[in-house]
């Protein structure tokens, strides 16, 4: 397995799709996934983002709510938690945890305690600005951020069909709240600014292609920021 | 993003979770995904897997039900359709069709006509061998094998707990699939013999790497073989 | 309990709302729930609804499916089964069964043998006239016609807002998929004349009492045909 | 619909089925639903439960909390709220609120300022007793307790298959959540001392009797601390 990967090009295709991508603005919605200290606070961190990642996608995630702020789109700031039964309950990560194996290869997580309610690691980051008009959504449990939470219920009220996605991470939550999303036949459009990983760089770049290929589509600030000028 | 990537060397914790894993034949159970013509038959495939890798899976699919049949495993047989006014309502879908890109990068994609419900290329591919007791799911309509269908009823009604999972394609029913087990909190063990993807063999590797360093187990017939002969 | 029950007299809420009703033809569909023999055909009826009631639906049903076929509202027709191991697994089921209880009252159910998917109790009934433009969901394993099943994926492709329901048994499927449906934000319409139940007159009565005071709306063909005639 | 409607009387299959049914105190949780002031406190409730049918059910839950609490029951309150979007998304009650309708019979409900987050309808009743090891799950946003939620997965964590039901309104978030229960197959027992409904006394009867004859069960207080005292 630890040969390197030559990813197939469909730059081609990937380019004219995006070329084709239109934003309509009133059915467009930010949503941010476990943007929480447990994940991106290198100080407390229970499954650490590596830091280098962190300080990026913060910035980029703050670039995207201002952006959003600005014309009007609603956010959605979605996080999770695990009551101590949870992380008992899983087949996988009690084999992880039995075994003491490290979920992250860069540095030693500590999931047995990863994002308890009520938590430092369950808190938002403090530097994402949050305004009271923004709604809040903490009931997600596991990877997918409609399993299990009100966030449907939501994007429907709101008349939403896109989601712009940002947090972490890219290969588990981003990537199976992208299914979650395709399957409920919403548009996915992942902003690569505002997302990373814990488990590898590899993963991370392997399920953007993915997302490309497959499900939606990935695109960065600049170009976010193009296309809203143009649906403007 | 065609420069190639190089995977993260995580065989140690790998060969340890392979080594722990432990399968309780009473509460197992295999589930094939879409192993249907319009993926497997190259003849009239709407969304063709390549020809070898057509054949590797179906010897490998039916060595794999031979198994289950000796020693009592249920098998489970799902596979997907979908009405013409589903695909015009799925964005991604649309866009794709509407600009008429192929969704496959080795030969042209024909999504357009995929799978109709009672078309030939709906058919699970003749060469698999389905008893009367063998279960069929057929009303899968989206990627993941969970989403609406009745699937976690019968898992639950069975007392099934470890899924056993062969099929197309890896990086999309496979990989959301096993999202979706995990997230039920079922044990997800994918047979590396027996699944393989129309979308290039990076993403079929890449998930198969995500699953093995996140969210389950891939093992070979092989491996498999010599499990079940220690839990019997 | 043997005491009657007065209702309640909201009659001039329900009047009012009722002529406030309005169906768009383009956004509208019929559902027949469980239109099975093993529900509504006496002769291999295994949880039968009293002969009566069977033919005043059938009649009601047939009428129904005519008046949507002629303004072009799709039909989606919705039935159950049930494999053995799924009634073994449910407590209720299994401590009904375990103490020979019969379900219904009038006369004696047979529900250890009800609606194996293939057998005749399965049946759509025959009297009921499909098209083979009509969609067909077998997938119902409980009460609501959407859990475990592909149904809202069908909705929102179609488009439909508005659900025309009818089949059996009101206080059971009929009411669980009234729930179903408000819980996702359907407007959901009980047809009187196309509803009715094997567990006794009053629970039907009392659930078109709680939809039309709490969920929705119940008319007959009469007023339907009215409504249509002003809608169109 | 104002002739008074007899009952079946189902008596002795109730009777005996409430003798057979056996708790055991490992699998069993407590749920109360919607214990708020918006349903319960007569001085803010915008949907009111009539203040006799609130002082009833509040002492019969304070009852029904300390005897979970001295034999080692889970508690789990589940509240619901409603952001504005939500209520105006909603067919009926958009229907409902656009006529001015009332939806509670014996006094005017003011349901547009329904339960709001972090507005005092929202508060769990203060009467009730929470310990720091209580559960609460605040994402409701529907009738069914499980839609939208994470209800199932801390059930599912937590071993349990018996599921003591208290709260309001008996006739749909009781009702709609028996149902949900019932189809995710979990054994229901309602106590009926624990139970109200702001909507009619005549459908919170007839929804016990609903439930009694096909969902499940219906206690009372003393038969529970019986039954534990067996079990026991």
């Amino acid at each position: 397995m630890k040969k390197p990967i030559n990813p197939i090009d469909r730059s081609p295709m990937i380019e004219r799709m995006k070329k084709n991508l239109l934003l309509d603005v009133k059915r467009t919605a930010v949503i941010t996934i476990d943007c929480q200290r447990g994940n991106l606070d290198p100080k407390v961190a229970s499954l650490p983002v590596p830091d280098l990642e962190c300080r990026r996608v913060l910035s980029g995630i703050n670039s995207l709510i201002a952006i959003a702020s600005k014309i009007g789109i609603p956010i959605i700031h979605v996080t999770s938690a695990y009551e101590e039964p949870l992380l008992r309950a899983h087949p996988f990560v009690q084999a992880m945890l039995s075994a003491k194996e490290s979920f992250t290869p860069h540095r030693q997580s500590d999931y047995a305690r990863h994002k308890r309610p009520g938590s430092p690691e369950a808190e938002l980051m403090p530097e994402i600005i949050v305004r009271t008009t923004d709604y809040r959504i903490d009931s997600k449990r596991t990877f997918d951020m409609f399993y299990g939470t009100q966030l449907e219920i939501l994007l429907r009220a709101l008349g939403v069909e896109t989601l712009l996605l940002a947090g972490c991470n890219t290969n588990t939550c981003v990537l199976s709240s992208t299914f979650g999303a395709y399957i409920r036949n919403f548009r996915v459009v992942v902003l690569s600014d505002c997302v990373a990983s814990a488990y590898g760089e590899d993963l991370h770049h392997f399920s953007l292609l993915n997302i490309q290929r497959r499900l939606g589509w990935v695109i960065t600030l600049d170009e976010l920021k193009e296309k809203l000028e143009i649906a403007g």
